[in-house]
């Protein structure tokens, strides 16, 4: 007999399993509900459809050869049911029976299922904050708010927006509000940086400066009070705890929840997050229940602790490992690496494994190093600098994380890829210092910045470099506490004597041999060159005659020139 | 009492060693020989500066900081001592001498060592064609020649050219020959394809179009028999087994030659190739003698058989490896997957592992899929088409290989960079459906190409696809062996039914299940799509309903378009 599969939710990991069911299996009975009308559509391509990038709301609901993913497709081409404007309100596991509620006419029905899987996804997280509720408010929930947002935008009734919260989605949706509309946008976050849970300080201080140099205003460490307006007309204004930001539209963007309430009911183990907890073959606590997606906690493969993940990626490669195991094929997924990657106007961002910040929290010895160089061979024409934080475990020089940044986003998220997935066989830096990756001189240099990056944060394990990021350097800088010795030509050093008088000392790499006695050897002194190499060169010739008072500045200038354009 | 430490060869590894090595130890005496009076210099990038990527020749000579490397240079700012014009020319292992001749005077002198590296590399192998010795046929083997090649152009001297044999040089040289030069250029090869070290058939033909689609003529299974010329004047033309080439101008690229020659009359053992025998310290059957770069044999982390890959990636990672061991620290260079990238005018071509054809010559079962997907999210605005081939051991499922080639390089380079460093764990086809890399939609698609390669492969491996590739299939097809079922839009199949009549049907997809009696069972048939994704949906839906005559074009439309432009 024909099984019955019933699958809640389609969008992403739902379509994805029932379409590799039926590959699998002609005879299965396969229906998936949805509580939309929309389905199947690119949820991850919003920001990109609110800013003009995607011209249509059909481009985020069709195939690559152009058709409408909507059930009479999935019915002709996949073979495969969807039931819309249905939600899922209970599940009776000893009968494995689903009941669900037709949202139009409020009717209720229960199912039959050999195997249920449960693909509900998240819902933006509305902070309880007053006026939360008042008409051009929004989250980032779906393609109807994303039409709604679209339509105040491009009958001009925005001109001042403001956006709670720094994550992905704040982020993409302020630089798609700013760059087509030209609405006047401030991003209020919580914390002290903007992507908090995907960046240390020092890059996210990079990507801080790029939204403010592209028209985004950024107010960190502010937490929103109240939101005023009126019921009828909307919103007017966003107070935070020092001030007022007029506006008429408001972006939440404070994170997801997941849709598990139904499941927890039913008896489903879910995590502290609130998601369901699965086995490595995607299973619940009910063996003929599975799930994925953004309702689950997947195992961080570098801390071993559970996390949420929310990611399109994450859910389709999942859908086909759910898909194989309800077919009788054992197949696994073992977590996730934490990969991360985001374009903030022309910069890219990518991101894997643990901040230093998350892996103290999970009881490692974070130490990084940081590293500034081109990202292709430096005598190719359109080189661009990229900037790269390795962080490993001291004490087993594991690698826990990498964050890589620059102009070139295809080449920045290649670095990250070519470490992450290495993550979960647990390299160490001496394993990054002869990583393996293509090398040709119009898209690396012979010593890319993958392996140096391993190198220097050997060097400074072994402790033959003593480094400073450029943040702290400037707070000590500015506090009077230390003196730069720039080992640059004279003319490259000369405006910084001029700024700075005698608080900034000139000897360039190669007089300092022959001058090492003019070091002065009794105060603090910041090494600095243009990304880091040379100054390092210089330390150890200082360390090597005695001079032990300096600390070498991470990613030189080059890091100056992007974390604070205003010292240099 | 410090250690004496003398290298050989003053380019990539070579002032690697010495540099770190410095860095380690201040006490040191480090002597740095080389033949040449321009050293440490960017090799690979010579044909960028014949094509005029980059202005002067000292762009290859210089620091990212624009200090130019000479021997003064290192002596200031690296404290390393170099010698140049000096060849080396025997070693007396015994008392660890080394004999050395000044070429300028043939002086000759004996120098103790304490450790000796050799970092000869390898020189260009000149055929033993008659004509080869010829005035303007050159080879691409150090700055002199690439000046007085670029002399050539630059004075309108060269209108023809003939490159010999379609490597990476040889490529990279015709690219730079047409493209800024407008030098009418032939690329004769021996073998049946372009870089037939780094490809398999289908995607070499697409990186051959693209060299015929700019201009450069490429002549396949062609024998060069004699050059002819002047012996003042120089080249007129090359003659070969089916022609005669008139041109002005002949660069030689069939490969390189280690400079291993003294070293080997010492009783340092070599390999088949020529090249030093190194354990995984890069030391020699000596141990005080170590090697590394060009001049040794690396072992394949795929076939684990020994090979020579001349590159100054790993010349430079391996040379921190040397270092370290000379200091007395442990570190291993494990070997190579043999990750290669190249640029070919606009299109990126990046591989690692073995071919087809090189995992057959291994003793594996090779069997391979072949996709064609966007490099970005399909509705993301400038997302291009790329292709990749992924090659697995039948038995086994451990990867073997993989091949990509599209239009953005950097994108290109990311896929085989995500996969090729875990070919040395063993990776099968399973990790490669999961593998996590990073997602945004302007950087990727959820469903990314590498994971699809993996679900491909993996459809194959369980025989629910039976695939061709797009170059058999136009051979049957041509050959009158079988018929097409065209499942995209009637109208996209229209202007090929047009053209190949009744042997070219169309169903398309939406209308299959329908129409399913109207598929012709008693001939053979190959299905194409777009991509190929949903050809094989069909083959799935055909094959359950008793059709099984068919075959599923790898790659679809995309991929013809790439391979056979006439054909469509």
């Amino acid at each position: 007999m024909a099984k019955h599969i019933i699958i809640i939710g389609a969008v992403a990991l739902g379509p994805k399993v029932a379409c590799r069911l039926r590959r699998l299996d002609p005879e299965a009975d396969i229906t998936v509900i949805d509580r939309d009308n929309l389905i199947s559509y690119g949820g991850c391509g919003i920001p990109y459809y609110v800013g003009g990038d995607i011209a249509d709301i059909e481009g985020l609901c069709s195939t690559t050869a152009h058709a409408l993913r909507d059930p009479e497709f999935f019915k002709t081409c996949k073979g495969i049911q969807i039931i819309p404007r249905v939600e899922a309100v209970g599940i009776n596991k000893k009968e494995k029976e689903l009941k669900i509620q037709y949202l139009d006419d409020n009717r209720q029905e229960t199912l039959a299922y050999d195997k249920l899987v449960i693909a509900t996804g998240a819902t933006p997280f509305r902070p309880p904050i007053p006026g939360a509720d008042l008409p051009k408010v929004f989250t980032v929930s779906n393609l109807h708010t994303a039409k709604d947002i679209k339509d105040i935008l491009s009958k001009g009734q925005a001109k001042k927006a403001v956006v709670i919260g720094a994550g992905a989605i704040g982020i993409e949706m302020a630089e798609a509000l700013t760059d087509l509309w030209a609405v006047d946008t401030t991003i209020v976050e919580m914390a002290d940086q903007v992507l908090p849970a995907a960046l240390g300080k020092q890059v996210s201080k990079i990507v801080e400066n790029q939204l403010e140099n592209n028209e985004v205003k950024v107010m960190l460490s502010e937490r929103v009070l109240k939101i005023n307006g009126d019921p009828s007309s909307g919103v007017t204004s966003v107070e935070t705890a020092t001030g007022t930001l007029e506006c008429d539209l408001v972006i939440m963007s404070a994170g997801v929840r997941p849709n598990t309430q139904f499941a927890a009911e039913a008896g489903l183990a879910v995590g502290s997050s609130g998601a369901l907890l699965v086995d490595r073959c995607m299973r619940t606590t009910d063996p003929h229940i599975y799930a994925g997606g953004d309702c689950v906690e997947l195992r961080n493969l570098v801390s071993g602790e559970n996390m949420t993940m929310p990611l399109g990626s994450l859910a389709n490669r999942q859908g086909r490992i759910i898909a194989n195991n309800i077919h009788g094929r054992a197949s696994q997924f073992k977590g996730t690496v934490g990969t991360f990657c985001i374009k903030v106007f022309d910069l890219g961002i990518a991101t894997a494994g643990l901040t230093a910040g998350q892996a103290k929290a999970s009881g490692f010895d974070p130490i990084h190093a940081i590293v500034a160089q081109h990202d292709r061979a430096h005598f190719y024409p359109d080189s661009k600098m990229m900037f790269i934080t390795l962080i490993a475990d001291a004490k087993t020089r594991k690698i826990l994380g990498i964050e890589a940044v620059g102009n070139q986003g295809d080449a920045i998220k290649a670095r990250v890829d070519a470490i992450a997935p290495l993550f979960q066989i647990g390299l160490n830096v001496d394993d990054v210092c002869v990583l393996e990756t293509g090398y040709a001189p119009p898209y690396a240099s012979a010593m890319d910045i993958i392996n140096n990056a391993g190198n220097v944060l050997d060097n400074i394990l072994e402790k033959r470099n003593n480094p400073i990021d450029v943040i702290d350097f400037i707070k000590k800088f500015e506090a009077g506490k230390i003196r730069v010795l720039d080992v640059r030509d004279a003319k490259e050093a000369a405006p910084l004597i001029e700024k700075y008088k005698d608080r900034w000392i000139s000897i360039p790499q190669p007089e300092l041999r022959t001058r090492i006695n003019e070091v002065p050897n009794n105060v603090p002194l910041c090494l600095l060159c243009g990304t880091g190499a040379r100054s390092y060169e210089c330390q150890i010739l200082l360390t090597q005659n005695g001079v032990t008072n300096t600390e070498n500045i991470q990613g030189g200038y080059a890091m100056l020139a992007v974390t604070a354009p205003e010292f240099i």
